[in-house]
Parts: structure tokens; C-alpha cells; sequence
């Protein structure tokens, strides 16, 4: 095997990733060493490289948290993984397994946590150091490429949608229709829910239909929120807001029905405003989700798996990981990147 | 019986009350009339009396809606109260009983409710007219003057800590102990939950302790958060805000553990902002809160009737009332109000 | 109007029903007449019928309690239906209002319920009363005979399902294909779920297979049990009972993943015998389920109005109506038969 | 230190144990040594060492599974632990830490699992290895001797109290007032609840009333079942069943509220049998519980650190462990035996 590897590093925050030739990690006591085949690019590995979030990375490191494909070397003392198991590195790289949150099924909220691409090094590389127990581990059948966005985007709108407690035949909003929001309209069908998309560009809301919508709603129209209030008779049961700006946080309020709730997943810095009457008199509740457990995981793999939620991507290579961000930044992506970094 | 009765009325937005001799309402089909002992004094009545909120009453009206006392006469086709029968007239005076909130247990939530002292009638009178299907039924052996704000206030913290979803043994802040927190310190111990009591009023938090707060926090302390959280090692599962200042639920979100739900159940006019870095990285919920159903009715008496939560209060005359709004908007007042009307 | 009208009447337990002509009964206050389009005939008829329930009606009486058709008279003080709207009477007639179930979203424990066709009258008629404040609203565009068993055994199903606890993506085994099974196979399908169906006639099973069963499994096959087990990958999170037969409820025990919740609806007298060790073991729950509340049969007619659960049935007299319990007897019956007692 | 130790051996099921001098065991990586101060005498160690569960343990082999005492040696890679810690080992010895059960808060239900004092060497010894990841540990204050019966009897009440989703100020039926029903009792009142105490010693109805019970009835009266249903207004909202007779099972159904909830969490061998008519008609739930997780285990720590509930227990020696078994067989235990092996 290779001594080194191409990645993508950040040396400072804030400036361009360079595409390096660096030393592929040693694998150490109860770790694996995944290749990595496919790696998505998410929206919070701009955040990282930007260093625009409260808690910052430390350069140098390489971003990337939607890495799938093979154990290539296990540590000592691992026994849940192999080589050559397909396999992939979520967000939440490692939890300290004894809190009361990583024994309760919330290990997501693990104070301890490591997050892969932030506080280790990520999958923006041709190998990437893992954690056995945390891994996802791939169903048969489902190809690299389509599959690694799911490692994020799909595992946080699937416990998003959760999260908002709306049961089948319920009404949900799914508020921005990229790179979250278009699987979120396929896991919604897929759990029997009635879908609104929500998106200010008419691509997307054409997109959304195609996935199932049962109805898209652009937001820039004056009458957006009494349309929707209209047709779902009285608002949703359920609101998950993947969008990035304020605005859609207050619209995504507006559209709650009575004693529905609205999930938080998109992470853009700042502040937003609530109408204490509104919540109270309305029953309304809030909260915020950040992608999901190992279980969650598991379960929105399986949902891919059977062909029920398929990812929108395009392909492109390491070495375009700088004009990714800048378009990501223009909002001007459909769906998903993914990267590939090797042949499966 | 008499043809008039004595009545605070409201004649104009912002104006005190006055107190008039005014014709006892007829007894329609499917009413009840109420022979008012006692009524608590609410902070929403003065919300009523003030005409601050969003939606305003219509004046002549006559606010109250913790009246206590006994069924003076039923109408037509009336068989779940009769003469004799001791109740009490909540602020949900009643609700259509056909939508889908009446159908599963909201009936808070119904659209076409009335609210007593706002929409209809109230009990700052000798006599009000009310719906026997909305009724509390008082509980043997308790007497009118102490019960009457539980009809309001009690079922309203009592609702609001179950919607913490805080479990016996778990952590709760109360964020204000005024005629709400007092009751709600005591409903909180009886549901086997460890209380922090949170004011800027030393003598409430006094009084809170004596109720049986595990922790007294006065908020004007600059490290009073740091000493919350590490007193409850990592913050409070549930949060109960039942102050109506901004700041109050500001610091309510800071003092939640991670997966934590603070419900809001004071209703001050405004807004409040919420750092979406904070909600979302640790899975915090906020809710609103209104009131509670007849079951949360029936149940909270009952804490109320096995002498496990006993009300602070004061005896006044209804000729007192726009001195009580006065002491009132002065924060002067503790525990709670209540006016008196006849003998029982 | 007529004053007379054709009806089935039970005259005496255990004896064939007469087809008589009886007086049309008259609308009192608060009660409606409903003009009786179709009718399905629910197995609980039979045991009406026959009495075999330890608690018995009272002949004579006119069973039937999935009728559905026009209101044609309102009584005074009706607000909620008027001539003209399409309902349906179900087998929850009226229930109290009051007690701790009702208040609750649990009316369908109600002690002081009345059932159609058993404790009043039923479906089996031109007319029957109704208590408008429980009867179904058939939603737009759906047709009388093929929603009438909707109002039963769709309800019962639908509640059934609710109560395992069963999320999208994980496995329901529906043990008995006939009236109430066929539709929650759909029903089941619809909320995301997978479903195993269980039965021991072939052409049921090929039914659940064309209806969207994921696996369908004949009970008399003596590996029966470990073939689900295996497909489920350890048996399936909850499992619905419609069948008669104790050995059904046996079975569906076995089938269980551990963790997971069987739900009884079938009413077979009788009991049956549970091994402590497994129950305890693999944290197994069973519960008992009894049609459905008005929200439940809100929702569940919404599926069928979207075309997502469609009845099987075939058309019949209230002439035939022995003979239909002769073939119930026989388990004779493929999904459900209907009455039709005039054209829409 | 020595290198042999004080151990009480089943050398052949449904023999007498045998006192012996056996090694120390040694402590592999990822394990810890406990040296144990005192150890409670469980129903399940008389059913290890009697053989009579399906699944029978391989002598010869060490019962024991309510071991508290200090760590005295970690081996290699462990952190959770330290040399000096106060610790105990439970009956869930360790579990896999990957399938869906324990990735969902139900570890419990683990196929994998080892259990203490049956598939691998437990507490009735000197010393007992334990994995450092599944201990208890002990909240600073309190003594081995009266906390070793919260390792396995309290936690297996707590959880299967929470089983019964009983809310505070509602009724529970605590059926059984012995080594795990006395704890139940108090842990109840501590959950705020109503307790109805059920046995048929008149010693041990006292004990339960001593403790908190609100009522206590003996089950021999012709009129138990009477009594509970008017007392508790309708029956209890939840039933915890400690005893090991099918006939306290079968009380346990018939004592159950409407919508309520029996948790049964002994474990005698055998079935018992259920009206169908019964279960569903008054939608009655039964569910098997077993032991509790960590989570749970700390929570019941905490209730029993903070004083609120008290083991009632008598001392012995391991040399007294045949006898302790024959008294347990008779029925003639107060509360729970506990075996002091060393001074604290």
C-alpha cells in the first residue's frame, strides 16, 4: 500500500483548500482506515472551511463527513468492522458511549463527540481514519456514489422529519429544496406523509414535484402562506426547515398548523425572532435536530436502499473542491456534489 | 332571586372597571347559571381590561374566569351539573367539540372557543352564566376562596410542566414565582421532579423555598446561569416560563440540557429570539402553552384536593379591582388575588 | 315520506332474522335519521346475532353498524349535519361526553357508550337514527358501497396498526386476510410500512401479495414462524391480530420481535395463554384495540378518499342476509360483503 | 494481594452451593476487578442455581448480580473506571453496544448480552470481574450494604414502573411486597403516584403501608378486586407485577383501569391465560419488562441516594447462602437478604 494520499487541506480559515500529497494515517488500536471511493460535499464543510461557526476547527485539517467505501485496515482490538466492508463516516465521527445522552439514543448530543472533517481530519481524502463503532455501514445492493450524501443530508431530514412527530397521512412542509430539502421530500412520501415544498426557485419546486410534492409553493409569492394554510386546511402538522435564510425560520412558523411542530436543521449563524402569541395561543413547538444516531442512520439507509429515496447529484473530482464552495455560496446547486475519488 | 347583581365592568379599553348593578343573565337551553363565592384575579384579565393583545374583547364586558361557586339554575336539556352542584368557570368557557383539536384531547386548541371574561361574561360578578359541558367540578372538602385560581392558574402550570415532558426525579426550572410559579414549585415537587425557582424578587424566592424548591436562583446575579447549570448538572430537563419578561425566556433557553423543552405559558406581548446555533446543536424544544383541558382541570384539582399544592393569597372585595390591577402592573402582589362575592 | 321501512330484525338469539316492514323511527331532539344507501355485515353482527358475547342485546333489534347514505331529517337542536350530508353510523353510536375517556381522545372506552345494531339500532334497515355528533363524514367524491366498511372494519384496522407503534420502514405482520386484514395490508402499506400477511387459505394470500404485501406466509406451513423471522430479520415490530382463531394470537406472539407490541381486534370468545418467560424476556407488549375514535375514522376515510386503501367486497340484499352469515360461519366471505339497500 | 478467594460454587444445578477457595480471577483487557463488600440474594440466583429457565447456566459457576464494593484492578485500554471507585454489577453483565437494541436505549433486550451470576461469574464472591463499560455506579453517600438490592431489584421495579406510562397523580397496583415490590412501593411514591400494595401476608400489607401504600389489600379477600376498582374510582392506570404467581397475574388484568398498563417483571416459569373479550373491550395492555439500562440503573440510584427510597433488608454471610435460598423458597424473606463479605 501507498504511503501518501491525496487530500484536500485547509491550512487557514477562510482561504482556499490546496489539493495536497499527505501521509495516509496510521491505524491505531480500535480504529479502521477507510479508501474512499465517494465523498459528498455538504454545506456545513463550508462552514468549516469558512470558520464562520461559533466553535472553530484547528488548520490544518481536511473537511468531509459523506465518505463512503472500503475497510482497507483495521486496528487492534476491532471486531465490527473487516476489511473490505462498504462503509461510510458520518458527521458524528465518534461519541463517548457512557453519557446520559449516549446511553438514552441521543448520542448525537454527546458533549464528547468528535465530528469528522472538523475535529479529525474527514473525507476529502483517498483514505480517512474511522471509527469502527460509528460508522455507517452500507446495505447490498446500493452503489457509492448515489449513497454518500445520505451519510448526511439523508440522515439529518430523516430524523428532522421525526422530530416534527406528523404521522402518516399528516401534512409536513419541507422549507428549501437542495441538497437536504430534495431527499426530505422523498423520505416524507415514504413515510406516508403529505408533502409541501417550499423554495424560492422554480427549478427546485420543479424538482420537488418530480420527487413526489404534493405541492410546491414558492416563497417569494405574496400569498405563499395563506395558499398553504389553505390547502393544508388549517397548516402543517409538521415543518422542517432546511433552508439557510432567517426569513424561511419565520415563514416555517407561519405555516405550522395548531399544535404542530417545526424542526430546525440548517445551521446559519444568527438569531430569529418568535411571536410569543403566536406560540403560545397556537400550541406551536420548536426544535432543533442535528443529524442522527447510528440507528437513525441504519434506518435511512435501508429507505435507500429499497430504491424509495434517491439522490439528485453531480460528479467532480478533489481537485474542483474550491469552485464547489464558490457555487455552493451562489446557491447554484442541484441537489448534491459528489466527489469521486476512486473506482469502486 | 333577585333580578340584578353587582358586576365590575369594563365600558372602555384602558379605563378602570366600574361597578354596577346589572341584570342577572337568563338561564338559555343547555346553560347554567353560576352563583359566584369567590374569583381569582388573573393577569389575562388585565390583558383583557387593557386591550393589549392582538385580538381585543368587545366592551361592555365583565372580565373574571376563575370564579368558584355553586349551580344557582340549569337550563334546558342540562344533565351533567345541577342545583346545588359546586363548579367553577375556567378561561375555556367552551369549544365546539366537533374539530379535530376537540377530537383528540385539544380542545385548548379549537377555533371556535370562548373564553370567559374575553369573548363571554365572566365571573368578576355575582352571578355568570356558563357552558355545564366545560365546567370544573370542584372536589369534596375543598374550600371556594383557595381553589378559585387554580381553575386559571393552577391547570395552566400544571399543563405547562407536563408539556416540559420532564420526567419524576428529572430537573425543572421555574422562571417566575408569582401566582403561576408558586403554584407551579408545588405542583412540580408532587410530580416528583427537583425544582429550580428563578425570580428577581428575593421574597418570592423565599417563598419558593418555603414551597419546596430544591434551588433558589435569583436572576439579577450575573453568574446565575453558571450556577443553574452546574447544579443540575448540565442544565434543567424541563423549563417552565411563566414570567412575562423577554429576558425571562431568554435565560430559560440558557438554563435547558441539551434535549431539554421549555414551555412558555405567560403571554406578554412581543417577541423573543432564539440562537439557531444553540436550539439545533442541542436538540433544545420550545412550546407554547394554553391553559389546559377539562382532564388537566380534574387532575390539578385533584393535587389541589389531596392537599399537596395550596394557594398564597389575598382576600379582597370586588370594589377592590382597579387597585388589584394597579398592585398588579406594579408586581406587587403575591401569590394571588381573590375577591370575594358571598358567603359560601 | 314513507312511514314504514324493510328491515332485518333479530327477533330472538340464535334464530335467522326476519325481513320485516316497522315504522320508520321518529327524529327526537338532538338526533338525526340517515337514509341508508349500503351497509357492510361485520362479523360482530354475527355475534350479535347470535349472542355468544358475555354481554347480550336485547331482541328485537335491528343490527348493523356500517351503514352509510343522506341525512333525510335533523331533530331540533342539530347543528353538525344537515339534510342532504353523506355519513355513515358506526359501531360507537354515542358515548358519554364526560368521563375521564372522552375527555381524553379515548371515547371509544366510554362505560356509558351505545353501539349500533347492538345496544340501538342498527344498519340493516331503509333508515336508521343517529347521534350526528359520532357519525362519520364521508368525504367528497368517495362512493357509498365500497366506503361502507370503512366505517368499521377500515376504522378497526387503522387503530389497530396506530397502537403497534410501528414506524415507517420497520415490519407489521397482519395475521387473517378476510374483512378487516385485506385492509390492513393497505392501510399499512400506506403508512410505509412492511408487511408480512399471515393466513391459511391460499387465495387470501395471494390477495394481501396483489393488494402490496411484502411476504406472504400460510400459518399451516410447520416453518411458518422462523421464515418470518428471518425475512423480518427477528420478527416484526408489531403485529395485528384480525384473525378468530387462538392459534392466531399464538402465532402473532411468535412472530414478535422483541420490543414489540401485538394489538388483539379480533373479538373471538375465549382466551388464550401466554408464556411468561417470553413476554418478560423479550420485552414483548400485546394490547387490545376496539375500533376507532371520530379523529381515527377521520383520517382513515382520508386514505380511502386518496385511493390508497380500496375495499374489496361483493353486493347483496338485505334479503340475503342469513346466507351471508352462513358463509361468515364458513369463512366463505373475500373481503367484505355489502348491502345495498337503495341506489345513491 | 491474595490469589485465591472466598466463593460460594453451584457445582451441579439443584445441588446446595458449595463454599470454596477459588483464584482470583484475571483481569483481561477492558476489564475490572471488584472486589465486593456486600451482594444481595436475588429470585433469579435461586433460579441459576435451580436450573429451571429454559435457558440453563453451565456449572460449575459463581450466582451473584447485587455486587457493590470498590474497584481494586482496571486492565488495559479502560478509562471509565478507577482503581477506588464505588461500583456494583448488575444482572446485564454487558451487551454487544452495536445491534438495533442497544443503539435504541433498550440494551436490555440484547441478544448478545452476558448476565452476572449465570453466564458468566457473578458477586457471590470475594471478588468478581465486571466490564467497566455496564456498571452501576454508586452516587457518593451511600453504603454498600443497603444499596446492593437497587442493583437488580430496584432498577427492575423503576423501569417496569415507567413501563406502565402511569403518570403522576394516577393509580398503581404494586402486586407482590417482597424484595422487589417494598422498593416498588417507594419508587412509586417518589413518581408521585397513588399505590395500591397487593400480597396476601398480612405482614408484608403492613411493611407496604409503613412505606407509603395508600392502600393495601390482601389478595385472599373474597372481595380484593371489589375493593381496588371502587377505591381506585375504576380500576388502576397501571399494574406492576412482582409476584411469581400466575394467580397475581391474573388479579393484575383484573384490577387494570381502562387504557391501562401491566408490566410484569417476575419471572416464574409457566403461562397464564387472557380474556380476549377483556383485553379488547377495555383496551387493556400487558408488557413483559427486564431489569433496566444504565440510564435507568442511575436514575434509580439517584431516587435511593437522595434518601426516598430505603431497602428493608437483613445481613448475612455467603457461608448462610443454602439457607438463605430454603427461606427464599418458603416465602419467609422480609425485604431482601444481603451478604457482607468484607468491611467497607
Amino acid at each position: 500500500m501507498a504511503k501518501t494520499m491525496k487530500a484536500a487541506v485547509v491550512r487557514e480559515l477562510g482561504k482556499p483548500l490546496t489539493i495536497e500529497e499527505v501521509k495516509i494515517p496510521e491505524v491505531g488500536p480500535g480504529q479502521a482506515l477507510l479508501k474512499v471511493i465517494s465523498t459528498g460535499v455538504c454545506h456545513t464543510d463550508l462552514h468549516a472551511v469558512t470558520g464562520d461557526w461559533p466553535i472553530k476547527p484547528q488548520p490544518p485539517f481536511i473537511p468531509g463527513h459523506e465518505g463512503v467505501g472500503y475497510v482497507v485496515a483495521v486496528g487492534n482490538g476491532v471486531s465490527v468492522v473487516k476489511e473490505g466492508d462498504r462503509i461510510g463516516v458520518p458527521w458524528l465521527y465518534s461519541a463517548c458511549g457512557h453519557c446520559e445522552f449516549c446511553l438514552t439514543g441521543w448520542e448525537t448530543l454527546c458533549k464528547q463527540q468528535k465530528n469528522a472533517g472538523y475535529s479529525v481530519d474527514g473525507s476529502f481524502a483517498e483514505y480517512v481514519l474511522v471509527d469502527p463503532n460509528y460508522v455507517g455501514h452500507l446495505p447490498a445492493g446500493v452503489d457509492f456514489t448515489p449513497i454518500a450524501p445520505v451519510l448526511c443530508a439523508g440522515v439529518t431530514v430523516y430524523k428532522g422529519l421525526k422530530q416534527t412527530e406528523a404521522r402518516p397521512g399528516q401534512w409536513v412542509v419541507i422549507s428549501g429544496v437542495g441538497g437536504l430539502g430534495h431527499l426530505a421530500v422523498q423520505y416524507a412520501k415514504a413515510m406516508g406523509l403529505h408533502v409541501v415544498a417550499v423554495d424560492i426557485a422554480p427549478d427546485k419546486l420543479e424538482l420537488a414535484k418530480k420527487l413526489g410534492a404534493d405541492l410546491a409553493v414558492n416563497a417569494l409569492e405574496p400569498d405563499a402562506a395563506e395558499r398553504v394554510l389553505k390547502e393544508t386546511d388549517g397548516g402543517a402538522h409538521g415543518v422542517l426547515v432546511t433552508a439557510v435564510s432567517p426569513k424561511a425560520f419565520s415563514l416555517g412558523v407561519d405555516l405550522l398548523r395548531r399544535n404542530g411542530t417545526m424542526t430546525l436543521c440548517g445551521l446559519p449563524p444568527g438569531t430569529f425572532s418568535l411571536s410569543i402569541f403566536d406560540v403560545v395561543l397556537n400550541g406551536k413547538t420548536l426544535r432543533g435536530s442535528i443529524v442522527g444516531t447510528r440507528s437513525d442512520l441504519a434506518e435511512c439507509l435501508s429507505f435507500a436502499a429499497e430504491g424509495k429515496v434517491k439522490v439528485t447529484y453531480t460528479t467532480a473530482a478533489l481537485e474542483d473542491i474550491n469552485q464547489i464552495f464558490d457555487q455552493m455560496k451562489a446557491g447554484k446547486i442541484d441537489g448534491r456534489v459528489v466527489i469521486e475519488l476512486a473506482k469502486a
